[in-house]
């Protein structure tokens, strides 16, 4: 089974890389960018075999491991 | 308008980062973690008003600059 994990620094937290792209796309013509905020995910690959236990699992690890819940937040996704 | 650019590793590239975290999990306790691989995403803020132009528009920005086609795939989504 497959979940993935995005995530993201929370809207009040200053985003410099996200600021630099934005910055960069303008300067390569695409004058209508007005923001871009960068993020991650990871795609998890588990042996567990049910959504509800798989989602569990992977939120734990998100918690524990995957985000800085300080600064971020994250959603997850089981996929089917 | 908000469109969203999702960068992930071909699967034929070695992805060292969601190795390292797939490592992590398994000493963390969680056994059940087969595999991970890490991606990044874009949220870019645009000025576009209809959703294919700025599909189109954000498509180019990926191929341009946010995405390496050489190792990475990439997928954008326009959120409504």
């Amino acid at each position: 089974m497959r979940a993935r994990v995005y995530v993201t620094l929370k809207p009040s937290v200053f985003d410099p890389q996200g600021r630099v792209v934005a910055d960069a796309l303008v300067t390569l013509g695409y004058q209508d960018v007005q923001d871009v905020r960068q993020g991650k995910f990871f795609e998890v690959e588990l042996s567990a075999t049910d959504v509800a236990t798989a989602k569990a699992r992977v939120t734990e690890m998100a918690d524990k491991l995957l985000a800085n819940p300080v600064i971020e937040s994250y959603r997850v996704e089981v996929l089917p």
